[in-house]
């Protein structure tokens, strides 16, 4: 069914050896003994452990990177198979959901065995990071590891992770390619008069029958000369002439997204929407020349929101409009295994950009009183400046029907 | 494109008062001034709030249930326009992401609000719970409330989302309908010499294409004689005759999950597994009968034990294979919001089964080295006793091709 051939699923294990290997240098640096992991994200990142099982909260499941060697594996019973078929070959499982000790004893005496002498425990605790384990169980994990220094490694994991290896890149750019090919085509797939919910739903069908692999984010919707909120599920409207439909994917191929969007309007469009479309555009055209390895990601945003400005000033828009990114708080972010990762594209983020960084461009336009649009584009910085791993939106506002 | 007509969508503030009502009649009986809610299915079931940008790491998200009156939201600006079409009215935002101060001095100031003089927080830190924000934000948020008491919500929250209201039933039921029907088409739409990707593809786009609104959950797998891995995504070899294929699957209408499975031989079946199949028909026939009000979980998972032991003892099975639940750890669990939510099928969880429980029994059953099998059915607890809410599987393995 798949369009274009698929790229390799999985990884070799020498991906696995080299993150944890540039994990271990950044881990030396700061006298860690081990960093815990317990997402999704994490979990794969390190070990390769790709399931959906992650989808039922009641078990929790850990990965230990040790200060040498391999990721320890600390897991229900449930999943020693998958996790068998890794690279990771320390798997120590016990048959969970357990009431009265849910692998915290194993856990902490699996970090006593592979810490040593040291006394630093790495830990995600800041930005855009969870701990995905009962408060109460990493209370008791605590207690039984007096003495040990649970320290902040979101810096290490986000680092990493922002720099993608050529196989993730491939991966990206896979489902990027289908997605951008769905878009294209949906002046001939869709209709005037469709709901949301029919809208959406012809869409994951249609990604799904060119060979992504779920569709595990879908938002947007359809308003007369615009739309107000792009995070909401479909609704029940039928769409009309003129509406403005936004749609923004977060399809996967084995693990990876791609996060962006695109407009059409239904039969005509208003001239406040076709303006904010193309002012859109140049910022985006914008971002992309500051894509540059050596610049930072704030120089993104100020890029693009230079654009914005002006046009604020020349404006069209209907009185009471805001040029600005509105309410979304950025224009664009890292993407990877997860819908968004770092770094943000907003005035503050002064991560540099540097080559194998996939990256969306974002810029957001509030162009009348509850209306605004949005735009996005994924690449990928290069050495010679960006690749556009979506194929680009054309430049003005295309119509359906 | 659906074959049956949907339930309603989202639910009538009545719902929401209801379910805030019962909370606060247990928070008075605790003495909480205010429930800390931060994850997904928490927020959604207080407010209604349903949007897949949770995919979304990057933004905290609270919800505060106050002894008295609505919740309160304390959300990123992005999802104003989205939580005022909720029952909910006091939305205070802020915009994130914000690298100082993520939300955190607006949620504390709401939480000093709300309280009044009462000094006693809650918040989920029990099992399947996790707290969906950054441990050191959560750290700063306790400096600015010194004096207040984080106490284990669990038990309330728990026990609320427990027992579903007609209308979350009247979900759950039609997603089970339409995926019922999925599988018992299989034999139809399958056919020998597919992948296992091809599979999973086919089962999603016929799921989607019969009007469920996402596919978020699908496992499964095949192989000669049985399978041995219940939580994998699809692997790329070829079915062949004799293989026993599973699918286990979680799709979704209106943020409401089924959780079941159906198994099938290509061609012929050998004798072990279809013996296992049988097995499990009766072990699930069990665990029907068990599945009264006043009962409890551990009954489920004693009657389908009882008739695991004795076909253990009766068994046909290879040497070496044990006639357990293998290690899945439970024979199945509530369903609602989550794919799988308390209480668990185990021999220790003692939760009364009362009427408006959704639960799956799945027992499972290791056969032979390396093959297990595990039947799922989703049911409602009712006064007169328990109503499949899935089609019941047939009582033979059946055969594709």
């Amino acid at each position: 069914m798949p369009e274009v051939a698929d790229p390799p699923r999985g990884f070799p294990a020498d991906e696995f050896e080299a993150r944890t290997k540039r994990a271990q240098a950044l881990m030396a640096g700061q006298g860690l003994g081990a960093i815990l992991l317990t997402t999704e994200a994490e979990l794969r990142y390190f070990s390769g452990f790709l399931t959906q099982f992650w989808q039922s909260p009641t078990r929790p499941w850990f990965l230990v990177v040790p200060a040498e060697g391999k990721p320890v594996a600390v897991i229900p019973t449930i999943g020693a198979e998958c996790m068998g078929r890794t690279w990771v070959e320390d798997i120590r499982t016990w048959p969970s959901p357990s009431p009265d000790d849910d692998g915290t004893s194993l856990l902490a005496g699996t970090l006593m065995d592979l810490m040593g002498s040291s006394d630093r425990i790495g830990l995600a605790m800041g930005p855009e990071t969870h701990l995905r384990m009962p408060l109460n169980q990493f209370a008791a994990l605590k207690e039984r590891l007096p003495g040990k220094l649970w320290c902040d490694a979101t810096g290490i994991l986000r680092g990493l992770r922002m720099v993608k290896s050529e196989r993730e890149i491939g991966k990206i750019a896979h489902v990027c390619g289908i997605v951008s090919g769905v878009f294209e085509d949906l002046p001939e797939i869709l209709h005037l008069g469709m709901t949301e919910q029919e809208i959406f739903r012809r869409f994951k069908l249609e990604c799904l029958s060119r060979g992504v692999d779920d569709v595990a984010y879908l938002v947007g919707g359809a308003g007369p000369g615009g739309y107000g909120d792009i995070i909401s599920p479909p609704g029940s409207r039928r769409t009309e002439a003129g509406d403005v439909l936004m749609l923004d994917s977060g399809a996967v191929f084995d693990g990876y997204y791609c996060d962006f969007d695109r407009n059409y309007a239904f039969g005509s469009a208003g001239d406040a929407a076709r303006y904010a479309y193309e002012v859109l555009y140049e910022a985006t055209e914008a971002g992309l020349a500051a894509a540059q390895a050596g610049n930072r990601a704030c120089d993104l945003f100020n890029a693009m929101q230079g654009v914005l400005d002006k046009a604020q000033d020349q404006s069209l828009a209907e009185e009471g409009a805001a040029a600005s990114g509105g309410e979304v708080g950025r224009m664009g972010h890292g993407l990877g295994m997860q819908l968004t990762e770092g770094p943000s594209n907003t005035a503050w983020d002064r991560t540099e950009l540097v080559p194998g960084m996939v990256m969306t461009l974002e810029p957001g336009f509030a162009f009348a009183p509850g209306k605004m649009m949005v735009q996005e584009e994924n690449l990928v910085i290069r050495e010679e400046g960006p690749l556009l791993l979506t194929r680009r939106a054309p430049p003005s506002l295309p119509l359906i029907g």
